[in-house]
């Protein structure tokens, strides 16, 4: 497995594997590569003859009061956990090297990004779009692959490919959970003992929402005032959101018919973790 | 040559022509085809072995209030143009085959859009970039070729091109004048006998600044104040802008040291006219 960091390098080790007619699955993460990772990184693999793990903290996805200094980062402990999912290269830039002095151009998504993660975090999705698209025109990858977590991303980025008549597939793989149902995230080495256990609130409550769907429940918002009130319960837990929208329009709905997503972003002390569910009325 | 209006069957024919190994350059136009713009597609049969010009009069380049509705269009006569100067395909797409229902993603460039055309004409060069960026995908040129005429456009497409790591090489290819001076543009259709006269004053003003630069003036506020001296001379002439930047940097500058920027643009009469010159100091 290959380590490279500049943006040239790693144009010219694309252009030879293209040259030989291989094709390329991109796996884009900000390291500290957890289980959730790999399923992409494997994913990839089965799809792809080579396999590109971008690891890259984003500087211009955060805010300014966001986590980025402290974003945890450990790249040797990433390229051994690449390695064993099968991984070809990592690519591994500087800031600077993807933000060089006078940077100044950005992709803009109006309107799906308006709400949800958009709201609580400005500028964050206007990042993704920005730092995906560079990646894009570096790596060329035919398929992309993005975890479903990131359930608001995964829609931005496909209505950015599809606008901008992206030549490369987004293809979206399953959350993948502690056994205890917390869902994989980097931020959850955040999480002192105490906060781990607290934390569970974010999966029990879209359990609940699944079960009150199945038992016919369809007026949306006492579904989601049930889902607020039982993250309430937790003492910890602090909501920044919690939302039901059509999926994959994320536009309002009254009655549950058809696919919607069920979205939280909670705060475990001073961690905010995201999850989602799809639900079916 | 071709003419293909959809999207789906451009990338086809492109990935066709890639497989063969063609080169391809590409001529962005909103067609009404002048000697400008038959001199930019001569210039990419030099370079590349195939040349496909787009026409389109892209809606999210012009404001509420600009001339998007009477733009010229002739398709007809553009295509006999166009085959004259060795085009092999002509890109014409309907606005609603580049933005159809829902449409949300644009690319916007801060800093260098934040002067000039981008001052007077608030959101042009995000429909620019964003329309660029779009014939890029669908297209994958090697080569795009720009006239110097939209001195702006071409700094900000360089820089966009840069800063998202786009694989296109942009040329830039000089100004094409009439005999008399003025700088070709489909635009020049809208002015009567009177005003095709009176819009000498913009290439006038231009020589003027090169006269008061070669003997020696180093004032850049002086220089630039003679030119708009000079305009307003003209009676049918109403000043946008007048403004002298360092260049390619487009900073402000007080000294005539090293490369300059003077850009022109001026209404004669309804319709808006645009010139400008290198100067060297």
């Amino acid at each position: 497995m290959r380590i490279i960091e500049t943006i040239e390098e790693m144009k010219i080790f694309i252009k030879q594997a293209k040259a030989k007619g291989l094709s390329v699955g991109l796996v884009p993460t900000m390291g500290s590569l957890h289980e959730g990772h790999l399923t992409l990184m494997r994913q990839a693999k089965k799809q792809s003859d080579i396999v590109v793990v971008s690891i890259f903290v984003n500087p211009t996805q955060f805010g300014p009061n966001e986590d980025y200094a402290k974003y945890p980062r450990d790249l040797s402990g990433d390229s051994v956990q690449a390695g064993t999912a099968g991984v070809d290269v990592i690519f591994h830039p500087q800031a600077q090297e993807m933000y060089p002095k006078g940077y100044s151009s950005f992709i803009e998504i109006d309107g799906i990004t308006q709400k949800l993660c958009g709201l609580s975090r400005p500028g964050h999705f206007r990042g993704v779009a920005t730092v995906v698209t560079k990646l894009f025109n570096i790596i060329q990858p035919d398929i992309a692959f993005f975890g479903q977590k990131d359930a608001q991303q995964v829609l931005v980025l496909k209505r950015m490919v599809s606008d901008l008549n992206i030549n490369v597939v987004i293809e979206i793989v399953p959350i993948v959970r502690e056994k205890d149902g917390l869902a994989m995230s980097s931020r959850n080495a955040f999480l002192s003992a105490e906060e781990r256990s607290a934390a569970l609130v974010l999966f029990r409550s879209l359990q609940l929402a699944k079960q009150l769907v199945a038992r016919g429940d369809v007026k949306v918002e006492d579904i989601r005032q049930q889902v607020v009130a039982n993250i309430q319960l937790e003492e910890m837990a602090q909501i920044d959101y919690v939302e039901i929208y059509s999926y994959p329009l994320l536009e309002t709905m009254d009655k549950m018919i058809g696919k919607a997503l069920l979205a939280l972003a909670v705060r475990i002390g001073k961690t905010r973790l995201i999850d989602n569910i799809i639900l079916e009325g």
